[in-house]
Order: C-alpha cells, then sequence, then structure tokens
C-alpha cells in the first residue's frame, strides 16, 4: 500500500489550544511524525493555520481525529506527498 | 523506447473524493510512483489541482484511465520531463 | 514525549532591555538554546520583534516566563516544528 | 567541432499531438535526450510551449524535422548552450 | 554564559572615516571578527549602513565603543544570533 | 596576465545567422568555450541577445571579430571577471 | 591587521576605456585579485559600473590609485568585508 509522507493542511482552530499545544498533540500521535504549524491569520474567536506532518507514513483518519478533538477542523487539504511502496524503500 | 520520468497535470476534480484519496489511488499503480498535489482552486462542486508524479517511467495511459475513475479530469498537461534510453540509463 | 525544536514568535517588547539582552537571556537558559531576535517594527515606547528559538527540546513555559520577566509579552506563537521521540532520535 | 549541449525553443503546436507525444518523439531521436515541455499559452486551435533539450550533442536539424513533422512550428530560439570541443570533455 | 555569534546594527555615520576604515577598525578588535558593512542610505552630511560582525562570541561594548569613537552611532539592534554555552560547543 | 575567465555582452544580431549558428562559431573560436546565448529582443530586422562565454582565458579580440564576421555588433560590455595569474590558478 | 577581503564600489567612468579594459588592469594589481564589474546605467559620456574585487587581502590605495589612473572615480564604497587576523587564517 503506497504511503502519504506529506500532507499540509489548512486547519481552522480556536485560540485555545494554542499552536503549540496543538502541535504537540499531533507530533504524540506517532513516535516519527515531524510537525510544524505556521498562524496564518487571526480572527476574533479563531484563527488559521497550516498544518504540516511529515513521516514515513501518515495515518491520516487519526490525524484528523486528533485535529477534531482539539476544537479544530481541516478546512482543506493542500497539498499532500505519497510514495508507492517501492519509491518509499527506495528512500 | 523513452521513458516519462515526470508529468505534471492540471486536474478539475470534484470535491469527493479528496486531495489525499486521489493522490494514494495514484501512487498505487506502480511501486516506485511518487505522487504530490496541490490544490490550487476551490470552486462549489468541484476543485482544481496540480497533480506531479514522477517515477522511472511513468505509464500515462494508466495514469490517465486511474483519473478518469475517480471521476476527475485532466484539463491539460502543463509539463513533462521525459528521458532517451542512454539518458534514462545515465539517471 | 515529543519536543519542540524550534518555535517563532512575535514579541512585543520595551527599548530597554535592547535586543542583544533579551536574546541573551533567552539563550542563558539550557546549554544549546540558539536564539535569533528580529526587530521588525519600532513604535514610541515599544518594539516589534522576531524570535526565534532551536534546541533539541525547548521548554516552552521556561522561555515564556524569561520573556515576561524582562518585561516583554508574546504576541503569538507564529510556528512551530515538534518532532515524535523516533523523529527526534532520528535526527 | 563545439557541440550543442542545451536548447530551449519556443513551440507552436496543435493542440494533437499533445505535450506528452511530442516530448516523447523528441526524445526517441538519441539515446541520451532529456527533452522537458512546459505549456506556457494555450488558445483555441494552438498552443504555446518551451521546450528544453540537454544532451551531450544535440543535432539541431533532426530536432527541426521531427518537430515540424508533428504539425509543430520552431517560433524561437531562446536560448541555447554551446561547449567547445575542450570544454566538452571537461564536463 | 551564552555567546553572541552574530550581530546586525543599523549605524548612522558621517562620511569620514569611510565605510571601509570603519570596518578595519571594527574587524581589528578581535582575531576572528568577520565584518561586512553595508551602505544604505547616503545624505548630505552622513549616511546609514547595515553593519553586520560574525565571531565565536562577539563583546557589544567593545563593538559599541569602537563605533562611537569613530563618530558613529548605533541607531538600532536590527539582529542577533547568540548560542548558550552547549550550542556553541556543538558548532 | 590577467585572464577574462567570463564576459556578458549585449549583441545586437540581424535575424540570420540565428542564434544557434551564432554560438555554434563563437564556440568554435577555441577548445574550452562554454557559450550561451539568449534572446532579449526582438524586433522586424534585428534581435538582442545575451551572450556569455566562460573559458580559462577569452581572447576578448578574436571574440569580437568573430562576432563582427557574422553581421553583429557588440552593443555593450554588460559584465566582467578577471582573474590575476594567482586567482586563476588557485580555480 | 585585518585584510579586505571583498569590496564592491560604484564607480563612474568614462566609456573608454571599457569595461574590459579597466576590470584587466585591477586584475593586473596583485596575483590573486578576483574582479568582477557589472555596468548599472549609461549615459551620454560617463558610464556608471560595479566594481567587486575579491583577495586575500586587498591593498585599498592601490586600488583607488588604479581606478584613478583609467580617468574613473569611485562614488561610493557600497560594501566592504573584512577579516581579523584570526578570522583570516581560518578560511
Amino acid at each position: 500500500m503506497p504511503a502519504l509522507t506529506r500532507i499540509m493542511l489548512d486547519v481552522l482552530k480556536p485560540h485555545h489550544p494554542n499552536a503549540l499545544d496543538l502541535a504537540m498533540a499531533i507530533a504524540g500521535l506517532a513516535k516519527d511524525y515531524r510537525v510544524s504549524l505556521r498562524v496564518t491569520a487571526v480572527d476574533e474567536k479563531t484563527e488559521s493555520a497550516e498544518l504540516t506532518v511529515e513521516a514515513a507514513a501518515i495515518e491520516f483518519e487519526t490525524l484528523r481525529e486528533a485535529i477534531t478533538a482539539m476544537g479544530a477542523t481541516i478546512h482543506s487539504i493542500d497539498a499532500v506527498e505519497v510514495a508507492g511502496d517501492g519509491g518509499r524503500s527506495e528512500d
């Protein structure tokens, strides 16, 4: 099965949990997740963030549940990188 | 025969399957396909995406059928990279 | 536990302590902190600065306390990078 | 004799053959041709493309004939790289 | 103690000493100072310059005194990089 | 004697010889000349081109004569790189 | 004594000597001078050029005299890089 190696999400989140807490929670989902989060817009009650996760194989459903559990929502999937089995073992 | 090593397509797709599912399906076509997909515009019922596939030798017909089978259409071929037999073995 | 490896803060500070003193104080918090601070706007009594800290594992609470103790405030967390346990040991 | 190692052409082509077919045909001219083609403008009946060929020694006449045989025309030669005999063996 | 490894200053200076003399004087402060100075604006009697000093450990007070002794003034500290003890020995 | 290692010329040329023929003729002047030519403007009877030649030691007079012999003229010398004897042997 | 390792000058020069002759004369001043000259503006009788010299240790007075002897004048010193004794031997 192909592996999702990178995903960039446009996330709408409340001010709390803050960017750091959200990123920490996601990085805690698996041992090799590298997470970066950049706040792109701030409104009165919410903020938009560009959330990027990289790993050998990201489990998207688990990721989505974690984001939702923090009170945030995935506004859109803006970019993905996927490698076939052979491509993955090559890296 | 020369090999298609990289292709960038402008794809028009319905919201479902989402970007991730479309990329996963394409990466599943062969063991060494590396797929990236970037959403470039979102309309009410469709979204445009820049889909890039890289591999040692991409089979375009299989790729087109997979895209069509997901309900998406290739709007245009925006860039290709092709290597002759000698150039390929050199890489 | 995932580690915070990079954080970029938008900081509002009085003119004194100056950028150098603030950065030195933060770098003194742990042996491996690398701190960079760039002044982005200067007003009559305050200045805004983009403060970036990188380390193997940044303790955010200690960082926030140090910033506050200098009379400055964290206006926003603009970017963070976090690595899961496995990702961290891989680096 | 100096060798043409890279050429970038502004090509005007009908929609068919498409970008992929045109690039494949050119890459088939010699074993080491690396071809990239980027569509730059699309009109009702034609499209403009930036066609780049790289190789140890490109035969321009053969290249022009292949392009013409596909129904396309070279609008202009936009860039060339040429190496003298010594320069070539140095690479 | 953390070390100041890079500092970028906005300096206001008279036309004399010129940019070269000012940079030479600063580089003479310690054996490993690397100094770059870029003139950013020229007025009738003064010019503004972006002065950057890099070293293993810059002594800011000595630097400021040298700048003042040349008739120039530090208009602002625009960027600093500081490394904790561990971070420094890692480099 | 210092060596001219790179020169960039603004050349005005008739449409014939074309960019390729002009570059080939110049690359034929010496064994190690690397020539690149980029067309920057096209008028009814002439075109402007940015011609760059790189080599261990370019003979400018021979270069100018070759350009003139093709019906083209050097509009300006836009950039040169020259290395002293020591600098050259260092490369 | 600190060494001037790079200097960028804004030079005003007559059309003759041309950019090449001026650069060659400067590169002839010492064995390791690397000189680049880029013409930035052309007027009826003069042209402006950005002249950059790099070397282990540039002698500015000799450089200025050579420029003046060619009928050109240094309009401004736009950037300098200087290394202290230790910094220099490190490179």
